[in-house]
């Protein structure tokens, strides 16, 4: 059912091996509610339409702004605001919850490999 | 700044005695993000405009619906639909981050003592 309560460290456990994947795991009306694993240094990118709420439940994420840096650990969150540039970066990797409208690529407003566009459930 | 950190046990620990206190912590686009503390009972309700997101942090919260019951512990969440009946209970208390629309009161279709149209900040 669309309502069971979901279990977000079974979820996690459930993500492919490596360093980076990104499924969903619910629905709250037009939002989508992600779950994203990531180590190593992402991409410069900003989001144009909307902003990016991230709530990390394991490791640190470094979050680059253009003029500043703030490192967001497990029990801590950061909204994203839209139209702001950032780049996450995590040494170790990190967990975390990711809130964002639906159809909100990966990346964006850069389009390259890494580009997701239509996320999978896990 | 709007985009700072934001650290969830300390808001949490900045909630006023009781048992029952909602602040927001965040907005992301037109949605709130609020911390939520209750211990008791709570009052049957819902929310005819909108879903509404519980991803509990501490505690058990005991969701009920009118067919069926989920209890909710911490590291799970809920995504409650729009107009589906609900009563939150818990015996020993639960913290959750609450997400939905700006302007949802708590009680929903219910306007009572306890209604807030108007959350404060922590």
């Amino acid at each position: 059912m669309k309502f069971d309560k979901i279990n977000i460290s079974d979820k996690f456990g459930k993500l492919p091996a490596g360093d980076y994947a990104v499924r969903l795991i619910a629905k709250m009306n037009n939002y989508d509610i992600k779950i994203v694993k990531f180590k190593g240094d992402f991409i410069w990118h900003s989001h144009a339409e909307t902003d990016e709420t991230f709530i990390i439940v394991d490791g640190v994420l470094v979050m680059n702004f253009r003029d500043r840096t703030e490192e967001v650990h497990a029990g801590e969150m950061i909204v994203i605001p839209k139209g702001v540039e950032h780049k996450p970066s995590s040494t170790d990797g990190y967990k975390a919850i990711l809130i964002e409208p639906e159809g909100v690529p990966n990346t964006g407003n850069v389009k390259n490999e890494i580009t997701i566009e239509k996320f999978e459930w896990v």
